[in-house]
């Protein structure tokens, strides 16, 4: 009964922070670092990474569209899947070298906001992140959406997958995410998350908002980091989830 | 009498291109490539190692500082040691990983304009690249400039070098390069710039503009592809070299 | 029987160069200058309107979405109404600054790439552009494609249009171009191009792919400047025009 | 006795905020508003030149250098007194035209951090600033620092200024503040502000680190508005002056 708390961060920009870092990694066991074309700067980076090393915390690349403005959320128009090769390797092995110089090295690859929506719907983009990934180090693991062609592209490709599931989001038929603009799509009231949550954890299946349900082991709770209220959110959780008896760590296979 | 030719190329950006990059591929053996801090982008730096691999060309990365407009040649201000080790770290390894996936991997690193000046005057920046370029990977060489800082730093911490000399270029007495503000710095007579290669190749030596001379065996020579004019040069360059019996080939040492 | 050439010039960034500027400032007679969004910057502004202004070339802005990576062309999603009117504000806002620095006062706006694709086709986004313009100086012109919406806007809220036909482009039977996706949207044979632009400027009738006519005043020709062999291209139609009777110059209406 | 509190406002960057801005709006009586060079997009310029006009707070722009990482802080070499003007004409021309948009037109200019350094020490630099203001309105003032280039550059070109002091900063013999790397150049304690403050405006004069003293009618006080606490201090300021009699209001010369 082993469970992995993940967060994105590292996702200020040059003089500018998102959400309280060094809180989160006091709650999560795993931290997504965004790379510098969505957020995050190799500065900031590296900063994030230290802070998780002295936190034990484990760390992966969180690599987004280009699109600093608009944070990586909008599916930038007639990106082809050699370019979405491109800038996965690119932001990964940027963060390998980071990492590496830290003495902490990446455990995982998570795709960020618009690319990773794209991704879990569209079989051939996964695959480009998953060559990606390999072309920096096979023995990385990706983090999957469970029913979706991340995990697919994973499973097709030898990758380790992290199947992981969202905290504060609902789901679609498809197991991809019910977009953001759609109202409800993101759960704010931390008893219903919690509940939620220990419900696919324990049970070991995803439900979509139309009750469709997909059983699949979970290893890992996404928890935002840069809402109001969010380090509260997770503490919660985590608390909810120790208190059910699950310990917290890191969202690896267990070996 | 080997004898390697580099080049600094993939210097577009987005639409727009910075010289003739295929002409160039002709005529070098070794191309040291913009990672997207001074010039070069994720697609760009990937054309050019997939071209490169076509023409059986070295490839290493070419880090420079942050700062797109300024083409990477103006001395930035307040940038730390730990900062220029940080973002040498996240370019060479975004390199790396473009290099991977088309399956020719980089082979050295070499550094851009103002990062590269400061870094053949100041031992403490030449060596936090070398514990940068180590992160990513110990077996690749850095190309320094014999009798400055860079060189020094890659012996001290045990990094391959390959030493590089300017075509163009004239030296001080440091061995540093004379700034390009200083009238006579840059060589733009073909015949003359023919002549000062074939005597510092064949002697192993270089003399600076006061006389000063170092005696160093030479594995590299650098052409600028960015000038009008360049790729002539280039080729005059080659073909003076090859009729004085040089083999043209990769600056790594000959193992 | 005077008509203007216009072309899109200014469309560098920082170091890079894009098409013989000085060379089309000698055929055309007023020219759009990117503002730094999809192009161009501060100081090639400046450069392009003195250049313009030596050759009595008439500046107008020449605004675009931000995307440098993309050249402007990408139709990024999400971009509001009021996000429009703020971003083409600003940009027309800038050029008039840096054409007043000169004392070369622009006359004009044009949309560039995807956001004139936008605002062909979108009425509200037309009027968005018309209300920016108005913003910063009502006396301004807006450089239009007949029977679209942005000939529309300018009329609807009595904005001095110039009405605009493209030497090098194919039209939809909404009037909008065919996109450059599309075989035989972008024509590239010189005595075709010509003998088109001729009879649409005598006939003062657009015609589109599928024979759909629209009988409109025009006045000014686009003519693009980055593309090889494009200053010839002009020279060719501006020697084309002269030769049939008319005279070259800015496209604002006849007083 | 009316005294005018003056703040740089709309600092953020796309996703990215900087301090409370609304909070801000309640206490002072003018803004500063970035202009996309250092910090700000057009969409955060026009939100908060809305939200001034709602609290009937004066706007200006706050030009700086290009350099959102560095936030404006860092003096870049090599920029030369043209391109000054340049810079400074395109981001103050945008704010006008944003402004404009709005309604509520914008009344001066600040220069930005190392800009609006090297302007106070360097005669030709701010008289660049004063032409670039001109350029785009000669009614507009310009907010100096007194007893430096930027006040005798105000002067001498015949553009109304606005005479500032700042409340958290301490003054070097030349008026121009003492660098931030200094200890004690930034005052934290509220009540030694205030009362530092009240001096130099009830008493008319500025006294530097050393004693020396400038006697100058003062027109505003800049409160900073990104520091923790930031919002007391200025609201604690604001009581102070209110209680000895000063009437908060825009900095303009009372005509």
């Amino acid at each position: 009964m082993r469970i992995d708390l993940n967060s994105d961060l590292g996702e200020g920009f040059g003089p500018w922070a998102m959400g309280d870092d060094a809180a989160m990694l006091d709650v999560v066991s795993t931290a997504n670092i965004a790379c510098g074309f969505h957020a995050g700067d190799p500065d900031i980076m590296r900063g994030t990474v230290r802070l998780a090393k002295e936190k034990s915390v484990a760390v992966g690349a969180h690599p987004g569209y280009r699109d600093l403005i608009g944070f990586g959320r909008r599916r930038l128009p007639g990106i082809s899947i050699s370019e979405v090769e491109t800038l996965v390797a690119y932001q990964v092995g940027a963060l390998a070298a980071v990492s590496a110089l830290e003495g902490h090295p990446m455990t995982h690859v998570k795709t960020h906001g618009a690319l990773g929506n794209v991704c879990a719907d569209d079989d051939a983009m996964a695959l480009a992140v998953v060559r990606a990934i390999k072309a920096v180090d096979p023995k990385l693991a990706f983090m999957v959406m469970p029913g979706t062609a991340t995990a697919r592209a994973a499973e097709n490709l030898g990758l380790t997958a992290i199947n992981e599931i969202y905290a504060d989001r609902t789901y679609a038929d498809t197991f991809n995410l019910t977009p953001r603009s759609e109202p409800g799509s993101v759960i704010h009231d931390p008893k219903m998350l919690v509940k939620r949550v220990m419900a696919m954890v324990s049970e070991g299946r995803i439900i979509s908002t139309s009750g469709k349900t997909l059983s699949v082991p979970i290893d890992s709770v996404c928890v935002h980091g840069d809402t109001p209220g969010a380090v509260e959110m997770a503490k919660t959780l985590r608390m909810g989830l120790e208190k059910a008896g699950w310990t917290i760590g890191s969202g690896l296979p267990k070996a």
